[in-house]
């Protein structure tokens, strides 16, 4: 079989339009398959054309709102292929459901982010493409190779574009646990400096307080986290930097996970811009007028690209 | 540790009230633990008292209307669990999800049923106990340790109890796949002839006709399967029997997964009664006056019981 | 090396017959190996030709009458295979020893259809073709690639070669096991309707009576079933049918296991003819006059071209 | 469970008589088991009694003639016992079948011994007795754990009993492989001095020579071997030792295979006695009059009684 | 055999010191056992004491200055006891060597952490104990249960035994990547502040520059780190807020791997009290005036009691 | 990719001589890779140029003196590769260490032999090349593929070119454990006779006794053994050669571990020559003038080359 036929992208059913600008980028049709979810809740996946001997990649986010059933459908797709006789089969993973679940922060908790790793090794996958995950250490939850993407580099270039002078910039962590993210994207802009919001609760039934460590009087901060869920965190962070004196405020953040009420929150205007990307797909009642949706189609599709023909994955360094 | 003190059941959050009545049976307390969906449709589990040297039950069927999220709150349970040193995990999966979905039936699809089966030994299941699954062979998916609970015994005592005239009874199947299970509870149930339908298209384009096999005229019909989803065929099936001549049908499963619009197909007034269990919550807006829901909480206490104690299940044979 | 010096097919000893024939259809010779049988009873095998990088096909029926020997013989040859760097081992089993042994049908017993799935994956195989498996949730007892080929079709060409007239056929299932399998079949043949037997013991100490659901009078009765072991079940049914007003009476099976006392009661004249094929191998003793083996080496050698070639097999649908 | 009660031995059909008289040395009885081979060859294993959390022990040597039929019948009682929730599967194997098929001696062989290792693991065993093992290197195929029994300290009692003058012994290993066995004999058994006999074939075509490498005249020879098949190379060693001036021969082994023509050699008259012990069963046709058969019943009773009360079996030191 | 002869612990030879504290601890003595380098630098493990059914405790840290043969003497010591057929092996490793290799911070690298968690995992161990491992996810590099245990809180005893006055206190991340680390140790310091340094280099051929982010003017620092390899980026910080005006300034640290020059840059006179553990061993030449070795022994004494007892872990809580 | 282009030759830090002579055969570069080890003993590898897709054979002999420092070396390289994509990754391991802990030789022992191929395998080898394996059972503790390779091919063509006159040769196995390798030796060279060293303690507090068995007066003595390790027992068995007349004595092994005192003892004279291979690499202080070591490059070189084209590495063959 000729190695460009070898190619086949087959998307779930979670994020369609990625899917498409990624088909797109790589000039060729997605594969075509039957997913269909029966009355009873159970996904139905059937693949309808050949892919024996095929280098498959299958696209899916196990994003909200439906993690589970996003889940559950990437590992009935990849038995489906597995048992298809495919080559190999590369999970293509934007937004990796259950990511902050990687270590137990009180005793007798599930690892659920290393579950998933293991589900997915044992359903048959055999490389796994991710993006931004929220910590590093997560790629060792497999042992087959992942190719770990930086979106990050889409918002760089976004906001490179914008021109601030250097010495206005300040770059943000919302918490103390984003502060190696925020120091790295930092180095990045311009070599900004960094400051760092650190929530506390000072005894039982006291109020929770927060304390911003560094300076932002009449800089331009730039809020930075990987993913932003109902946004109490970062928009109670963008308030005190407004009250220490921080002239304009930008949240970014590749995924967008924008669970209620995350964009009343987001839009209420405390933010000059709130800049994501559609590792999540993207729907009209999300929108607010400060948000920028950035795309990482082609990026994800010059990946694929460079993956099947066993070029590196390295253009791609924050 | 005492060995009655080893015993611990926890409930999933799909079906807490058959935990509750096993938990009455066994005369013990639910085991705490927190289940929580996040905003973001991640599923959250915390066991609350130490397993340490315990031998766990799960019970959690894999159900509608929400399957993937009753399996992977499964699996993240037994993570949960296996991290927390108990000595073994046994999953109480009374309706066992993706059942029906235990083979091939056209290329290139998954085997979910296998699929669920490798999930959940590889999330650390020490044992299954399941009940009246869809086909008997979906046992060898598992290489741990499985009992298989007949749930149809609860339903055949409440038939014998019903003083039938043996005469009078027909058993049949609703379709050709279902035969040997018809056949099974036939010669339990006063060793009662059997009828099959037939569904048939009888060419492109051709309608749908189906054909009844065997002899049902002035006899209590008395249609098995193990599970109602749809009821269409049911119905039709039921339809048939009427026109066939029989007196009074009797519709009869195990699990009654009522997807739409099967509440009203069945309570429509073709069926004398509809027997069911409650391996699958009961709601209000299920019921209907035929509607009769027999409990196999005491069998699966029971059958707890015995496996914690190393006793034979086999009190339990249809 | 050239993908079509890639393909090396060999034959194990239960059936070198069918490997000739697959090799012809295939137009090269079967591959230089060793098998024998020391004096002790352990098989040794040595593989005589390089196969480093090939795709190595195996071809072994595990059947009767030395199932074990021919089981063990296969384990060996994949072992052998493996350690000698080949890229693939692909075991063409025609007829699959165990089959039968698919579930527990009461407590304690082996699933040896599930060991055997697992004894040849432990061994190394990495796909598996197999011919009218007894039930197809087998196929579930691999997560290796399973190709399933449909060797009822030799006998559907051959039987509508006989040009019957459509309204006076028949399919008749043997037992209620095997009404599915009588259905797709009846399906094919001229949408034929279906009869079935149902063999029951009508109480302890009652002899075992046979009844027939459907109607067989003046018509052509194809009984259908995927084996025939010891021809009891089948003969008795067929007396039945005679008994019932059965014209003719045609027998029909995939795999012709043949335990005695098969060829004494198959022979005895109650079918006009018995029709099986090569999937086990047929030797002079086996003979009598009313037998007819058609041969699956031609649909089998088809199959290892199309999967040598990643194309598709489904070119065999029942 | 009391723990005596946890302890079941069960024989499969390979050896019942040592099986009994493992019972008898343990003062209880034999597991109740069903196991029979059908008409096909397929071998059915029920076990009668429950095995819930017991710890069961397979007494099955896999052993000629029918190696295979012992070998895939262990495999088949594990599957059973596994799936019954037994809490530990222990096999003890006295005789290893394909213990021989060790290593590759020529390219592109199995290794069996060590395939029959993953056979047995992943059927499901737990911990493996065996007996006077053909190379000890075989002990680290499996990586549960080995006990490793030696037979031979049976045979050494025997030989003490006889009184030799310690002066006129000397042990013979009748090839170069087993004279690191024949070594650790001759130790224990009064120090003895040690001959070898060097089988070679001097070029093609001719003839093949052997050699004998140490002194043997007017000495008692003890031919020591782990195993006896055709006797092949025994007797043409007795002979040459008889032609060195060997005063009385003994042919010493754990394990008589004893393929034809062994019995015809072995009791030709070459050795004053063959001493061999009951690792394999016997039977009256291999008998003849310089026989000696050793019963090792007692020795594996102990180690099985010592396994289950966790004493080490140490006390069997050769 | 009694629950309280079940228990055995076996010390490697990285740590004889700490093994023998947590023996004295649980008032036991530890395992007899040989271990011993050959001249030609392999180990050579014996157990020398029966462990048939025992819960076995392997005491080793993984950690410098041999920290492979460290890790192989562990691994080999677990197999040892694996085959010696004990019912569970607990590794306690108060340092794990390689936890700082838990991601890959450039293309190609292999991730350590989890390499060695594989090893361990694979060579038989049943579960882990741990102390104060680098990344909490390293804990998720495991399938097997994992005890996690804070040695910080016996740094914080003796902290708090020392009555600062809250006021005076900062705690102080030596890095960006510590601060999580140092502010949870804050919240139970008294719930001090934190400042964080920030260690940047400001362009190519620039020097590296360090930046305070907070405040410690006129207060007592507690630098906190997990471990301290050479000590350079914990003393160029302490200058760092010796120079900012810190009053007094401690350094913390669980692991003292203490690598040249450590020795002589923490003995200089920077730091008022340097503070560990002995989770690696001290030696003589380790040692300068203003350390303080503090002991984890009865820490890990009282874990692996609990554990065998099956009690909670959960007391140890930082 | 052009196949050509596939093969990758990584040299791990043991024994980059060889690793250069392999390449120089192979007319390519050896791939570039940082290796390095910490201050704090731990070992850090990064593969500096891409592997996608590539059959990656890593050169690295697991010898003294630092046996455990190069296999953790070889494991990590192992994961860094298996991360990155490649193909295949081949270890090719001239001297494999541990390989003499092959089996038990008292109770409560590791088989680090079978350990270290579980950990190879764990890590992610996908074949192995080794050279004179103490034991050629250890070829069975992998079950991915094993190509051995007879280096003693290198050492006979080397005795052969110097024309010793077949009847003055005899081949002496220095123990009983040597014998057969001694004998296939000795039938390749001249088809020479056999002598074998026999050492015993006589007693308790008796010393140690060399017998020799066979006859060496006169005659020019090859020892031949695996591997010379402290010289002790070599030079001992020379010495009894020397008095039983021998006129010349040889030392021959492939891999020369020369752990102290052996350069003393094997040049203090008793040796005619001294010849090995440089599997181990050789040091200036190794050096004495008896001395010849010849090198493997060419043949692994070879062998490599063969390997990735598919061709039988059969040409080797002692």
């Amino acid at each position: 079989m000729p190695h460009r036929e070898r190619l086949k992208v087959f998307s779930g059913s979670a994020h369609p339009e990625l899917s498409n600008e990624i088909a797109n980028y790589l000039g060729m049709d997605l594969g075509d398959r039957v997913i269909k979810k029966f009355a009873d809740g159970e996904v139905y996946v059937q693949i309808k054309e050949s892919i024996r001997g095929c280098d498959v990649f299958l696209v899916q986010p196990t994003c909200p709102p439906n993690v589970n059933d996003n889940l559950m459908e990437l590992l009935i797709m990849i038995d489906a292929c597995r048992r298809a006789s495919c080559r190999s089969i590369t999970c293509v993973i934007p937004y990796y459901g259950y990511a902050r679940a990687d270590r137990r922060t009180s005793g007798r908790e599930s690892i659920a982010a290393k579950l998933a790793a293991n589900l997915l090794t044992q359903a048959g996958a055999t490389r796994i493409v991710m993006l931004d995950i929220h910590s590093l250490q997560t790629i060792g939850y497999f042992d087959i190779p992942v190719d770990h993407i930086y979106g990050e580099t889409v918002i760089l270039d976004y906001l490179t574009s914008k021109d601030f002078s250097p010495k206005d910039l300040v770059v943000v962590s919302p918490d103390v646990g984003g502060v190696p993210r925020a120091r790295a994207f930092a180095k990045k802009l311009c070599d900004a400096p960094m400051a760092i919001i650190d929530k506390r609760r000072t005894g039982h039934n006291k109020a929770e307080v927060m304390n911003l460590i560094g300076e932002v009087e009449g800089k331009v901060a730039i809020m930075l986290d990987d993913m932003i869920d109902t946004g109490g965190t970062l928009v109670a962070g963008a308030k005190l930097l407004r009250d220490q004196g921080a002239k304009d405020i930008y949240a970014c953040a590749t995924h967008a996970i924008f669970s209620p009420p995350a964009v009343e929150r987001l839009g209420s205007g405390v933010f000059t811009e709130v800049i994501v990307t559609n590792s999540i797909p993207h729907t009209p009642e999300r929108d607010f007028p400060q948000l920028t949706v950035l795309s990482v189609g082609n990026l994800l599709g010059e990946t694929i690209w460079r993956v099947h023909n066993d070029n590196p994955v390295s253009f791609n360094k924050l």
